[in-house]
């Protein structure tokens, strides 16, 4: 049941620019709270906003383009060495150089999941597929997915899923991931999200991207990384422009990487207060979806982005997801003063 | 006389990270003078810096990625159409965009030139052509150079070209573009250096790359675009991944496009640094190579640039460019004080 081949001649091609739309696109537009992004609800730190201020007079400089201390800090804080890591402009760039270290011909993708790996799997050329989750399953994976898997030679898995919020379960993934590997293929883990939520990770059995974006509330300053094996690591060096983490990202990251203490703050508030909104949201008509991860996909009624967005209010319409429609919306979790005020506003909104 | 086909299995390899060396790698190392980058040599400015620093609360959150303000601020600086702009994380990332949005299969680069062309080229599995320049030649395009780019489907050319510093004859240069252009080729001009200079501009004749890193000292922050047409512009982003440019680089971008008056007063400054520098240097005893660039070549014996280094004064040594060696050097034109510097340290080494 999973679904059609993609790419080429026969894909329907909607608008480029509205396929790939992504939320945080308050420009132009009059917005005083973004529920439409999902980075650490505490924000950037106090020490990293000092970090980048006090730096700003060696941003005339070229970055180390190694990046080596940055990546020494991250090594530390994951566990591993510094030559199983390659830090990127955001994760974003981590996904289109994978894409062309692997150069896959056919490769798999959830639906719904993010966009930008179709993105990048059609910038080289690849012949995608989609597995497609159903609501009615609660979007999880069932037992055909490795051989769907194995029937490609690249896949991307985001753990916990973007839109979606569940954990796919981890006897199928890591069956996929060894079924793909016997055909020589490679399954990547985007787990941006995992670090503030109770997913399990990958690291060490497959290749994982992770982010500071996220984490660290660090969007605007770009800084993604892989970890994986050195080999990979060198092929994935080699598809980088050169000094692609600027100075600001690597001044940021290297205090970030040191500071489990505020991503483990924001993962405890995330458990309270995704339950908040849960309860909040259902009792005003949506269904929310259950979530480990920062951010709940409800159902409800078209056109509550624009009714919320003339308030000042972005959430995340998911009607460019692939299976999703305009009745889906993604609703971060922030603070509970944030959150109250959206569950204030949408309540006005439908009652 | 254009040198040997590259690429593939009979390419010498040389150690990879040491073929693709750049300056200003200070990382690790006791430096006080830095002449192996080519910035503007008065720095970052300091409306660039304190927007950095008041907007230090923003890169919490992802910037713009149709980067809208920046294209038109550079559209309104470039005398072009934002539409005919798009932005990068640094030039480098430019070139590496550009070659996979024309996907080439045998380009032209000059020997020597700036090696991430190649190393770009290399990165999609494309044949490599080297025009060899030669020293008798003062560097100079021959006659034979518009048939050379035209047998290939992409060129690279860098005016001023890094690191001769000289600026190529420009009915050569049409002349090739011309016939490239008649055999459905595209060559791409590099012009990080041409704002920093008196060479004459390809914009709106052929795709032009160009940086703030360079004119506005901004290498840190990383920004570059392109001005192309239309349809070249839409294929180039569709190979960049989504918010490529940092909110740091779309601030700094913004302020540093309205300034035209310091990289008016750099020039200037370089015109009389230039001289001074190949005036003394000259007189030291080295060959001090015409240039019309921020930087001069230089050749005398070998080891220099150790000698320099233990001085803490770093110069980029040209062993790894193609057609050079070891007793090559790239010197940046500072400001007196830093070029009287470094010619009194040269002068105590030499003397």
């Amino acid at each position: 049941m999973y679904g059609g081949v993609r790419g080429g001649e026969n894909y329907v091609r909607v608008s480029y620019m509205k396929r790939f739309e992504h939320g945080g696109n308050v420009y132009g537009k009059n917005i005083r709270l973004d529920f439409s992004v999902n980075t650490n609800p505490l924000g950037m730190s106090g020490e990293i906003k000092n970090a980048l201020v006090n730096g700003a007079d060696k941003f005339a400089f070229y970055p180390d383009a190694s990046c080596a201390e940055l990546r020494r800090a991250i090594a530390r804080s994951e566990n591993t060495s510094a030559e199983n890591v390659v830090c990127s402009n955001g994760a974003s760039e981590m996904i289109f150089a994978a894409v062309r270290a692997l150069d896959p011909r056919r490769a798999l993708v959830t639906a719904p999941s993010f966009s930008e790996y179709e993105r990048a799997l059609e910038s080289v050329g690849c012949e995608i597929v989609c597995y497609d989750l159903s609501e009615e399953n609660g979007f999880a994976l069932r037992g055909d997915f490795p051989d769907a898997v194995a029937a490609c030679d690249t896949a991307f898995i985001c753990t916990p899923n973007n839109p979606t919020g569940n954990v796919f379960d981890r006897d199928i993934v890591e069956e996929a991931v060894k079924k793909c590997a016997l055909r020589g293929g490679t399954v990547i883990f985007d787990e941006c999200f995992a670090p503030l939520s109770d997913a399990y990770t990958m690291k060490g059995k497959a290749p994982v991207i992770r982010a500071f974006t996220k984490t660290h509330a660090l969007a605007g300053v770009r800084l993604g990384y892989l970890i994986a094996d050195e080999e990979l690591c060198g092929k994935v060096r080699a598809q980088l422009p050169m000094w692609n983490v600027s100075y600001p990202a690597q001044i940021a990251g290297a205090v970030a990487a040191r500071d489990t203490e505020s991503v483990r703050r924001a993962s405890e508030l995330i458990v309270t207060e995704r339950a908040f909104l849960r309860e909040n949201l259902s009792r005003l008509g949506f269904t929310a979806f259950d979530s480990q991860a920062p951010f709940l996909l409800i159902k409800g009624e078209r056109g509550l982005d624009e009714a919320l967005a003339e308030r000042g209010i972005l959430i995340r319409p998911c009607e460019n997801f692939v299976n999703l429609d305009g009745r889906y919306y993604r609703v971060a979790v922030r603070t509970r003063r944030e959150n109250e005020e959206l569950i204030k506003e949408i309540g006005d909104i439908c009652g």
